[in-house]
C-alpha cells in the first residue's frame, strides 16, 4: 500500500501544484475558440447549435491505437474469460467522484470510454462556498493528460441528460455498448437543504434516467445499463437485507417480490423510483440492465488516478458532500473531534473506491440478459458510525494525532440502534476482491488529509442540514440551521 | 337505483343541452373583467400577478351561510359519531372525474370545499382529440350552478401544483383542514404515448406532490393529506395482496415493511413514487397521510351530480382515459364489439364512483394520526375483463342491443392469467356501505351510452398506444399506432 501510494497525487502532489494548476484555468471555460487554439491536436471542441445553451459538446479525437506506457493493474479477464473485444462505455456522471475514477479504470482496462457530464457537481460547490480537499483539474486537463499519460483518449460531452436533445446527439454519436448512469446529484444533506432542492434531486434523477432508458431503446437496444443505487433504498429493516429481491410466502402462496424499500431522504427516494422505472422497462421493453445498490464509499485513490496530480480524485469533507469516513479522517488531521450523529449504532455497507471501479468492470463483463432487471449489493463490509470512529482515532494515535469524538444532535431522521444484516454476494461471484478497510488505507487516508489541511474550511464541517427543518424558502451559502 | 336516476342529468338531459351550453361559453375563458361583470354576486374573480401566467386566480365569496336546498343523501356522521365541524377541504383535481364528484359530495355534507385545478384534463382532450360522452360545462358554470342550486359556495384556485408560488398562495388563502389530491395526470395509456408523455407524467404526478407535502409542513402542519394512490401499484403478484404493508417473517425475524411495488406502467409508477416520497414525509415531518389505492372507477353519476346538467361529470370512452366498463358501455351502445385485451383474464379492483366520494368522505372523518401513513385499498370487488364483457353482453341483450366480443392485440405489458386476491377491508370497517355492481347500475350505464351514443367519436374506441412501441418521437392527434 506504502509503495503504491508513493506515486500518488493524493500524498505527493509537489509544492508547486498550486502554481501549476493557475496557468490552465484559462482553459477550463467551456469551448471557446481561444480554447481550441490554445490546446494540442488531442482536443477538437466545438459548440453545435448556439440555439441550446446546453448542448455543449467537446469530443476528443477518435480513440488511438497507440501503445499503453502504464502497466496495467490486472488483465482484461473476467471468471467467465477474457474479454472478446473492447467495448464502448459511456460513462455518465464521468467528473464526479466515482465516474471519475471508473472513466479511468475502464479506458485503462481498453475499454472505449466516454465521458457524458454537465460539470453542475462543480457548481455546487461554488453555490454552497464548498471545495474539494485535494486540489482536482478541470475535465478537459483531466483527459488531455490522460491521453498524454497513456495515449488513450476519452470522447466528452457536456451537456445535462435531462436535455433529451443533447442526450440523443451524444448517443448517436458515440453508439454505447455500455451505458454506466452515475450522473444523480448523489448528496443526501443536499436534497434536503430546502425545497427547491429536493425538487431539483428527484427531478433530475428521475428525469435524467428515464432519459437514458428511452434513449437506450430508440438508440442503442442491445445497451447494457450499469445504474449506480444505493444501499439506502433498503432502509433499515428488521431483517436480512437480500440482493433487490425477496421471496416471500404468505398466506400458503409464493412470490419472488422487489425488495421492499424504505429509503430516508429525498436523494435516496429518488434511487428508489429509478429503480422501479428500471425494472419497469426491463420487462416492457426488454432492457438489460444492473442496478448496484451502493454502499458508502470510501478512499481516494485508484491506480489510476495515482499517475499523475491532473488526474487526482475529489475528496470531500463538507457536511453535505462528504462520507463519514472520509469526513472522519479530515477531522482528525485537523484536530476537530469526530462528529458522531447521536447514538452512532447508525450500520452500513462501506467499501473502498478502488472496489467501485472494480464492481463496475466486473458488472460490464457479465451483462444483464436482455430484460433482465439485476441487482447488486455493492459494498465489502458493515460498520456503524461508531466503529468508523474507533478506527480513526487508533489510526490517529499511531501517527500523533489526539483524536476526540463527540455527539451531535442527529440532523436526520434514522435509527440510531438497530438490526441490519445485508447480502452482498453476487459480486464477489463475479470475482470481485476487495479491498478490506486495513491500517494502512486508514493511514494513507489520514496522511492525505494531513497534506492538505491546510485547505480545510473548518466552518464546512459540521452539519448543517436538518431533515426535520427544511422549509420552503430557499436558502444560500453559507449554510446554516 | 331508477329512481335517482330519473333526476340524472346523465339519463334525462333535455335535447335543448347544447344551445344551453352555447350562451355560457363566453363566460370560459379564464378570469376576464368581462367574465366578472357578466357573473352575479356570487363570483368576484382577479388576475393577482400579471407576471405568473399560471397564476389565475379566482375565489367565490365566503362561504354562505343559507339553508341547504337539497336533501342530503345521509347524516354527516362515521362510525364513531357525528362530526363536530364542517372542516376545510381542499379538492386539487377537483374539475376531473373523480375530483368533481367528490368536491360536489363534500360541499353537499357540509365541508367547506376548494377546488384547485390547472384544468390540463381539458387540455388533453383538445389535444388528443377526443372528448367526454357526456357533455360537461366549464368549472366556473358548475360551482355557479351548484350555488344557485344550494346555496353552497365552493373556492376555486386555477393553477398548477408544480408551481409552487400558486400552491402557496392557495393554502395561505384556503387554509385547509384537509387536501384530498386527485390532482394528477391518471391515464396509463396517456403516460405511454410517447417519452414527452412518459416525463409529463412523473414530473406533472411527482412533483405536485412533493409541492403538496411542502405546503403542508409549512402551512398548514396538521391538514391530514387524502391522496389517491392506485391498486395498479402493486402489479399482480402471486400472492395475496394486503392494504399498503407485508408482515414478512425472514430467516428467522419478522418485520412490517411496506409492500413490495409492481407497477406496470410510467403513471402507476409515479404513483408509487408518490406513496414511498408520502410515506418518508409521514416519518421524517410527522405528516399525517391516507393513502387511497383505488381501483377502477366505473358509473358517472352520484346523488350531487344528477341534480342539474351543469354539473354533470364527464365520461371518457376512448382508448387514452376510458375504463373498461364504462368503455364496455358505449362500445354496446354503439354496435362497436366488446375490444377484450389478450386474454382477458386481466383481473382487478373495482368500484362504482358514488364509493369513491363515499371513501373519501370517510377518510376525512376518520383522519390518520400525525406521522401516520395509512394505506386502504378502495375497492368493492374484483372483476376480470372477460367477467366485465359478460355482464355488459347480458345486460345489453336486456335493452335489446345484439353485443359481440372480440381480443384485440393487448396493447399493454401485462399478465393475462394470474392469482389476484386484494384485501380491502380498512375502509368497510370505517363504514363504507358499497354500491355493488348490479344489473340496474348497468341498465342505467347503457342508458347514458345510447343516450349519447351520437356523440361517439368511433374513431377513438379500438386501444392505439402500444406500451413496446413507445418512442422518443412526440405523436400527434390521431393517436395512430
Amino acid at each position: 500500500m506504502a509503495n503504491l501510494l508513493s506515486a500518488s497525487c493524493a500524498v505527493n502532489l509537489p509544492p508547486a501544484i498550486k502554481t501549476y494548476f493557475r496557468p490552465r484555468n484559462k482553459h477550463t471555460t467551456s469551448c471557446s475558440s481561444s480554447f481550441v487554439s490554445h490546446t494540442s491536436p488531442i482536443f477538437t471542441s466545438c459548440r453545435r447549435t448556439l440555439q441550446e445553451p446546453n448542448f455543449v459538446y467537446a469530443t476528443a479525437t477518435p480513440i488511438s491505437k497507440e501503445l499503453e506506457r502504464i502497466p496495467k493493474s490486472g488483465s482484461s479477464t473476467n471468471s467467465n474469460g477474457p474479454i472478446s473485444k473492447p467495448k464502448k462505455v459511456m460513462v455518465i456522471g464521468g467528473d464526479g467522484f466515482c465516474g471519475w475514477a471508473t472513466a479511468l479504470h475502464l479506458s485503462n482496462k481498453n475499454y472505449e470510454v466516454a465521458v457524458v457530464d454537465s460539470l453542475v457537481r462543480r457548481l455546487f460547490d461554488h453555490q454552497l462556498g464548498v471545495d474539494s480537499l485535494t486540489p482536482i483539474s478541470s475535465i478537459q486537463n483531466r483527459i488531455r493528460q490522460w491521453k498524454a499519460l497513456t495515449g488513450k483518449t476519452m470522447q466528452l460531452y457536456i451537456g445535462d441528460i435531462c436535455d433529451f436533445e443533447f442526450l440523443s446527439e451524444a448517443f448517436k454519436s458515440f453508439e454505447p455498448d455500455v451505458v454506466v448512469h452515475f450522473g444523480e446529484q448523489r448528496s443526501a444533506p443536499y436534497s434536503m437543504i430546502d425545497r427547491s432542492r429536493a425538487v431539483f434531486t428527484q427531478h433530475n434523477n428521475v428525469i435524467g434516467t428515464l432519459n437514458v432508458l428511452f434513449a437506450i431503446k430508440e438508440f442503442s437496444e442491445e445497451c447494457h445499463l450499469v445504474k449506480l443505487g444505493t444501499m439506502g433504498e433498503y432502509g433499515t429493516p428488521n431483517i436480512d437485507i437480500e440482493e433487490g429481491y425477496l421471496t416471500i410466502t404468505h398466506n400458503g402462496r409464493t412470490d419472488t417480490l422487489p425488495y421492499p424499500k424504505q429509503a430516508s431522504s429525498f436523494y435516496h427516494l429518488s434511487k428508489v423510483h429509478d429503480s422501479h422505472n428500471i425494472a419497469f422497462t426491463c420487462k416492457a421493453w426488454g432492457i438489460r440492465a444492473t442496478d448496484l445498490n451502493q454502499g458508502v464509499v470510501y478512499g481516494v485513490r485508484t491506480d489510476e488516478t495515482a499517475l499523475h496530480e491532473e488526474l487526482c480524485n475529489r475528496f470531500d469533507y463538507d457536511g453535505v458532500f462528504g462520507t463519514a469516513l472520509n469526513r472522519f479522517c479530515v477531522q482528525a488531521a485537523v484536530g476537530h473531534p469526530l462528529t458522531v450523529y447521536g447514538k452512532g449504532g447508525q450500520t452500513r455497507g462501506y467499501l473502498d473506491i478502488r472496489d467501485t471501479v472494480q464492481c463496475v468492470e466486473l458488472a460490464i463483463a457479465n451483462p444483464a440478459k436482455p430484460g433482465e432487471f439485476r441487482v447488486f449489493n455493492q459494498f465489502t463490509e458493515q460498520f456503524s458510525v461508531n466503529d468508523l470512529a474507533g478506527l480513526v482515532t487508533k489510526a490517529g494515535k499511531k501517527l500523533g494525532l489526539e483524536v476526540q469524538t463527540i455527539s451531535v444532535t442527529n440532523p436526520r431522521v434514522e435509527a440510531e440502534e438497530h438490526y441490519y444484516n445485508a447480502k452482498h454476494t453476487k459480486l464477489i461471484e463475479l470475482g470481485l476482491k476487495p479491498h478490506l478497510l486495513s491500517d494502512s488505507l486508514l493511514d494513507s487516508l489520514l496522511n492525505v488529509a494531513i497534506q492538505f489541511k491546510d485547505r480545510v474550511d473548518h466552518s464546512q464541517i459540521m452539519p448543517n442540514i436538518s431533515w426535520k427543518k427544511i422549509g420552503v424558502k430557499p436558502r444560500t451559502a453559507p449554510v446554516q440551521l
